[in-house]
């Protein structure tokens, strides 16, 4: 199983060495990113890509002053959308009918059944259901990456108001729900050689 | 990239033929579920695995009658901690000492620093904050069956206070969050060879 050593292979990474990430690979890990599964299909969350080293700069502060931030080859911030409009379930239903050539009339039922899942949701739980999606994606990227032997670091560890602020994030209806700084690791990460350490199986599971 | 093409092969299987999975397949599945990334690898979820037909079938009800429950070869059912309590963390800074050799005194740092960051949260937020983290493990469980050519559904489309309560989680200080049935597809399904439907690259992500 590849998947599986590739993921004995991953460690969050605390300190990366400043190389760039070539772009195909960049690419391959966007590619698995947008494949992710999601409820509906309705992939309820945005994807900041940072290359820019100013804008790294600009975060560190809301990341407790987190080295990876600016070390890393490109900041991925996933940003959840901080409700479910219906305008975009519109372009979610309108997506499906063009990409799998159906009128749109036949997606009625399961626009309205989506509508009425939603509706039955507070914003603020929209909001956190949006931001679950977002991190199926998150686990699906951490995946990709370690495929293509590039080193990410699944963080929590930042501001999300300060981020949402600092990348006009909130105007664009989103927010910052949880960061993957992209890079490679420094030889020198003490965490780098540390045995994996996971819940035993017996603890982790329950077999009925 | 394998990753890739397995995650174009997979599809939410809504119709299951009843073959059984393997038990190395299931494993292979498990490992990488425990494998998954959490925040501060505390891993608050457990995982119950059903494969007793009886279970499955009681618990058909419980998701708006959906076939592929009892159709399902094993039914995984990912249930958040209801909590975080002092002594999870105990036992998981407990495992890390064990597990990397070093004395318990050398993470006293870690473990306050973790209480620190859990007690700032409600029960409630620490409940969707385990949720969240099972979500990671779902993502990385959906990668894993389609590398093993396992068909798995994840599925939000279930009564969790129902399932809480056939599977006696409550008491245990678990609520179901998240389910994934594992099986093989049943060619019939209708889903099987629709065009997949992702979001476009130029709006999923936003480069900076």
């Amino acid at each position: 199983m590849s998947l599986i050593s590739d993921l004995h292979w991953r460690y969050a990474t605390k300190k990366m060495n400043g190389t760039k990430v070539p772009q195909e690979k960049v690419d391959s890990i966007l590619d698995a990113i947008q494949l992710a599964a999601s409820s509906f299909g309705l992939q309820p969350y945005t994807i900041l890509v940072i290359e820019d080293q100013a804008t790294k700069e600009k975060l560190v502060a809301a990341s407790y002053g987190q080295p990876q931030i600016a070390a890393s080859s490109h900041l991925l911030v996933f940003c959840a959308w901080k409700e479910v409009t219906q305008e975009s379930i519109d372009t979610f239903i309108a997506d499906i009918a063009a990409k799998r050539g159906v009128p749109l009339e036949s997606l009625a039922e399961y626009k309205a059944y989506i509508s009425g899942s939603v509706s039955h949701l507070s914003k603020e739980q929209q909001a956190i259901w949006n931001a679950k999606q977002a991190y199926i994606a998150l686990g699906t990227g951490l995946a990709a990456a370690a495929e293509a032997k590039v080193d990410a670091t699944p963080m929590e560890g930042f501001l999300p108001a300060q981020y949402d602020e600092i990348l006009g994030l909130s105007a664009q209806g989103l927010t910052a729900t949880v960061i993957m700084p992209l890079g490679y690791r420094d030889e020198s990460d003490w965490l780098s050689n540390l045995p994996k350490v996971r819940r035993d199986k017996d603890l982790l599971f329950k077999f009925i």
